[in-house]
């Protein structure tokens, strides 16, 4: 085992506790051959387990299947190809590291014949990858979308319950242990970003890396929104979506990966997911809709996930089978968030007078952007400002930036106070 | 393939409109072979591949997997215990067959070295089994809970939805296609024990039957008892549970699988799932409390998970590997049903004088019942009888039901009106 943190020690405590299941499960013992740490001090009941040799316990003749959880690009990257070129199996934690070269790591498994099995880098122990990669072989599946980030889900979760700001949010899921000291990982989207990329090349067997999804985070969402979202009979929440699109005009069939926050109906089973819970949506042509909910992160989750592909490690080796391989033949085009489309609502600070309703609406239409709904309050007193949202149909990214330019540019509009997308996730009850 | 129902050419219809997609997943081609059914003129567009001799083509040479979809036990169990015996590997959607010869089929899969698959067994194509049997195969679950039918479940919805009696709800599902010209697999809980019997298989280890699933339908259940539910804050809804039990007292570790109409808390997630839909909990020690969610019926939900396991007998003959075996190493007991605990709303008439209360409790609390809440409704008028009712805390079964005889023959005790069961299942919410 690589790394001996929250999660590690969750794997060498449930090695030892379950090892008489384990082995009855896998047809043989599951033993820990060694563990390797930077400050092996830090773990002095592993005894003589420890190493700090990361790099010489990955090849070792007596490892058969070499457990990553430390996370981050490197050195766990450098470690784990030179297993799988050892020919050891590897079962893997890092969504990062998938994210960015998973494919490097499935042609290393390949070439060796070995297994490579991360079932815990999306949403834990929610047995969400396993399903797509094998449950869902013989479907189509058209989207996958939920909640998979814990961290942001809770700094949502404490906004929309208290009326906080981000940072008072942020402040208290800091405090309680459920952001880390440096958040910019969860905050800023990357880590659901890293799992849209791992869900979405599953799903659609083509490769899709974190640089191909869009990915926005939460630090602009204000209690205003939260406030406006409400309004809607919403909530916001922080989604990955991964949609497969049929060809539309130009665009050939095409998958797009995207991050950001949303409003959601607040009816919407994914709406009173709370706090450090995950949640995600499945949707397939035979199958239909389907949704997975549990725990999406924390040592001892994560560490199910972990055994879990242990277990199947050791079963391949004894029965003489295979992980099943990376599945990338689709090879679909990535779909330019430009050309994705999604419905809005901006809402803007406007002067209160004759013909601004009908300039605003004018430049939405002159960009093919429909409007669904539009409320306008305050003002009324003669000059004073008035606040008017206005919510649209699905309408494609770059028309909808293209216009919020344009409205920002108006003699009228005094400030475009906030682009929120509104994602109905297949359910209806969305006002508009 | 065995059979040609609605699932069947369900079956037929992906394997055609997806072959590419399919050869492309399996590494190899998927080819129909052959089709068995009883009256080959009822399915001219299959041509030659239809066939009335189902043992001819479970044996025949060019046949490596027998799907079947014919449903129960005979004559599938002889022509699947037939094809695996001459080495084809078995995808079998038949719940019936499973929960009653389960092992059989497992022991001849394991003789001949080939694969046994039955994710469509339960749930459709949401994909528990797999979960169970591979993803929390480092885990220990605890608990395996929820809605499995989904005709009973609409019934129940439409009961509690307009107040109906059972019979009419049962008219309206008949007429709508939910319910079956005989229904009595579906309201009696056959159904729903067989795929308890499956999941307890799998989720304990242990070999369960449908014997020993303590079953009880849904056809005494009355539009009052809706009523006394939504009372509670409760909805009654057609359970399925599978838990493991600690030694307690005399008893060992241990088992229990039982499906009954329950009250269940208005909060919880299951109170929500409507009409056709499945949903179920499952608990593991590891990875604390999970959701699956789907349509759990119907030709394509459970085509898909047909086809996803037909891909996996596929990539094992490609790449060399074996379906998980049997595991029914940890063998635990399967516990009597009269200890089993849980709690009760009872709902008594009785005379409205003083000391019909003391005497109830006390018949509760001589047998170690403990009562949670008590109301009284009605009476008041000298001699009319009033409406009592009981919830109590967790009891076993057998001195709650000794209880209830004693109860009904108490001399101030008009009639028992009703006995049901609460399940917190794990959330809290429930008054007492």
């Amino acid at each position: 085992m690589l790394g001996c943190g929250t999660v590690g020690r969750e794997v060498v405590r449930l090695l030892r506790e379950h090892a008489d299941e384990l082995a009855a499960r896998a047809g043989a013992p599951v033993e820990l051959a060694g563990v390797a740490v930077r400050r092996p001090h830090k773990h002095a009941d592993l005894g003589d387990l420890l190493t700090d040799n990361a790099a010489g316990l990955v090849t070792r003749d007596d490892v058969d299947v070499v457990v990553e959880v430390i996370g981050g690009i490197e050195p766990a990257r450098t470690l784990l190809l030179e297993a799988l070129k050892a020919g050891k199996s590897v079962v893997t934690a890092n969504k990062a590291l998938l994210a960015d070269d998973g494919p490097a790591l499935a042609e290393a498994a390949d070439a060796s014949g070995v297994d490579l099995y991360y079932e815990a880098a999306v949403a834990a122990a929610i047995p969400l990858l396993r399903s797509l990669r094998e449950s869902l072989a013989g479907d189509r599946i058209t989207r996958v979308a939920g909640i998979v980030n814990g961290t942001t889900n809770f700094i949502l979760s404490a906004m929309t319950a208290s009326g906080s700001s981000f940072s008072e949010a942020l402040e208290e899921a800091t405090r309680l242990g459920y952001a880390e000291a440096d958040p910019s990982a969860d905050v800023d989207g990357y880590d659901a970003a890293s799992k849209a990329a791992i869900l979405a090349s599953l799903a659609f067997h083509t490769r899709v890396t974190a640089n191909d999804v869009h990915c926005e985070g939460i630090r602009s969402v204000t209690a205003s929104d939260i406030t406006a979202a409400a309004g809607m009979g919403c909530v916001i929440k922080l989604v990955a979506i991964c949609e497969r699109t049929p060809p539309d005009g130009d665009i050939p069939e095409s998958v797009s990966a995207r991050v950001y926050p949303a409003m959601i109906p607040a009816a919407h089973p994914l709406a009173s997911v709370d706090g450090a819970f995950n949640a995600v949506f499945v949707e397939a042509e035979a199958a239909g809709q389907m949704m997975f909910y549990g725990q999406g992160a924390g040592g001892a989750p994560t560490a199910s996930a972990v055994l879990g592909d242990i277990v199947a490690v050791a079963r391949n080796r004894v029965g003489g089978g295979r992980a099943p391989r990376e599945s990338a033949y689709a090879s679909l085009p990535v779909r330019a968030m430009g050309s994705v489309r999604t419905r809005y609502h901006v809402s803007l600070d406007v002067d209160d007078r004759a013909g601004v309703l009908a300039a605003i609406s004018g430049e939405f239409a002159h960009r093919g952007v429909s409007i669904a709904a539009v409320r306008q309050t305050g003002g009324g007193n003669g000059g004073a400002a008035a606040r008017l949202v206005v919510v649209t149909h699905a309408a494609p990214e770059a028309a909808l930036a293209a216009t919020v330019e344009v409205l920002a540019g108006l003699d009228a509009v005094r400030v475009v106070d906030s682009v929120l997308r509104v994602e109905d996730l297949g359910r209806k009850g969305v006002a508009g």
